[in-house]
């Protein structure tokens, strides 16, 4: 049984990425793997870890409720959000890996973020890019 | 019923997009339009539009052998390709837009295709990014 890997962010797009990734575990009848990461480092301290222990606590009702087979993780470790994804795909052997994009900019600017770059660049199966509504 | 639209290009990302395209519309039971887009201009003459037949004909067969509900869209008409994917996924309701990207090059260069970018952002539906094997 293949598995559906999603990376969490405690944002709209975040949401949306959850969402869908739900979504496609239940079409696939997969293993749904949450994966969320913080950089650690001076600005994640004891106040940081609560907020995100509480955000998880939201993802976790919201997986339950969803009735999904699910793993969540948390990862705190300084990597780049990127690596722990693709990391987290091969070890799961993925068969998709979802992901939340941020809308433009209201200029309109035309820019994907750096990691959304690598993980469609560097994934070893297919991302499927979602945005907030 | 929602349909699948696929980019297609006559190179070994674009055959990835086809195939996991006819996978993504067999499992979600909808329809798929496959969107081959040419630029024109000078360079499209006589040749090159034999060749794009003969080419057309190839993922013709692919699809009837697939078995999926199918409509095939060449278009030739001067927009860029991302603008034509895009009209085409909301002209048809789609829930899924697939495409193919080009592998990193050797010196693993960080850099989508402004095409890629542009659907990924501007796509109104969730897009399945996947690369050649």
């Amino acid at each position: 049984m293949g598995t559906v890997v999603v990376g969490y962010v405690p944002k709209p797009e975040g949401e949306a990425a959850l969402t869908k990734a739900i979504e496609e575990a239940r079409l696939r009848g997969t293993k749904l793997v949450v994966v969320n990461s913080h950089r650690g480092g001076q600005d994640f301290d004891a106040d940081a870890a609560r907020r995100a222990e509480s955000e998880m606590d939201a993802v976790k009702a919201k997986l339950d409720a969803a009735g999904v087979e699910h793993d969540l993780r948390q990862l705190v470790r300084g990597f780049e959000p990127a690596e722990d994804l693709i990391s987290i795909a091969e070890a799961n052997d993925a068969e998709l890996i979802v992901i939340g994009l941020r809308r433009r900019s209201p200029v309109g600017k035309l820019i994907l973020g750096s990691n959304a770059q690598r993980i469609l660049l560097d994934a070893h199966c297919p991302v499927l890019a979602v945005k907030a509504d």
